[in-house]
């Protein structure tokens, strides 16, 4: 197993455990103390963009999923310079959006894009803090085959290994902390 | 008055009016169409950090506010080299938190900080994409006062003057398009 970078480990010492949260049996990981540390949330976001540089530099357009993706999505789109675009929850966005139903850890939802806000064949790449069930992602994925963009990979901070969420995407997962 | 930044005349220009969303009556200021545009996403948030550090160069903590708050206040936070620190709607924060409940625009709502986010005294720029009634601005400063910060200042990117949001917050207000 590959050493891990000494920016993810500070990231993973930052990082706060809160079993039953949000119900009874979930142990929440809360990434706020990170973000309240700018040199640790730095490297985190160097270290995310440092790998999209070296393994999908042909990115387009960085997604990034409501709401605690738009904290790392943001910062890692303009670094590259490239579009970012938010996959928002149902209602909130204006004009005419693709939008799928899903079921999530704790009930179901769904979420919507502006049709006008990909372009076909545009490469993304889908980002969100943790990955646990995949349901959201899966959905994000769908979102953006029906906007006929290429999805080049998903990427989350945290991957819930046992819960093998992975397994529900087609397309690759980068992630940095299990 | 003061000639517009031509950064900010840019955003200006992207803006998306969308009438009648979320409910008749109400015109929608989009500005995703900005954070599609790296260049003129950039040069929006040079803006803010300048004026921040012409205005209020001693802040400790940049507060974002759910969701649209999280797209702007990472960028800022680390541009400053200062910690981030998100104000969630309900039932999204873990351990104890300081809880404010308000009116808004389009029904009630409630707001949570978690209590050992901010420390008092730490001096906070809070931050979110638009001003519209200012309730929700509003019920953050409150929670800033719970928490015992010390706000320097709210900020926004536009501001709807005919609503009259500045005048329900007793802090001062930066806004930037309006």
């Amino acid at each position: 197993m590959a050493e891990l970078d000494p920016r993810i480990k500070e990231v993973k010492d930052l990082i706060e455990f809160c079993p039953d949260f949000p119900k009874p049996g979930i142990v929440f990981q809360n990434l706020f103390p990170v973000l309240r540390n700018p040199k640790v949330f730095q490297g985190l976001i160097d270290v995310l963009v440092e790998d999209i540089k070296s393994k999908h530099p042909d990115v387009d357009v960085i997604i990034g999923l409501d709401s605690r993706g738009f904290l790392f999505g943001p910062l890692i789109a303009l670094a590259l310079n490239v579009a970012f675009v938010p996959v928002r929850k149902k209602g909130k966005l204006p004009g005419e959006t693709h939008k799928v139903e899903y079921s999530l850890e704790y009930g179901k939802d769904s979420c919507e894009i502006q049709k006008n806000s990909i372009q076909p064949g545009q490469k993304v790449i889908i980002i969100d803090d943790l990955l646990a069930t995949g349901g959201t992602m899966k959905a994000a994925c769908d979102l953006m085959e029906a906007a006929e963009a290429k999805i080049l990979s998903c990427m989350v901070v945290i991957e819930l290994k046992f819960l093998d969420g992975a397994k529900k995407l087609k397309y690759p997962l980068l992630s940095y902390i299990s």
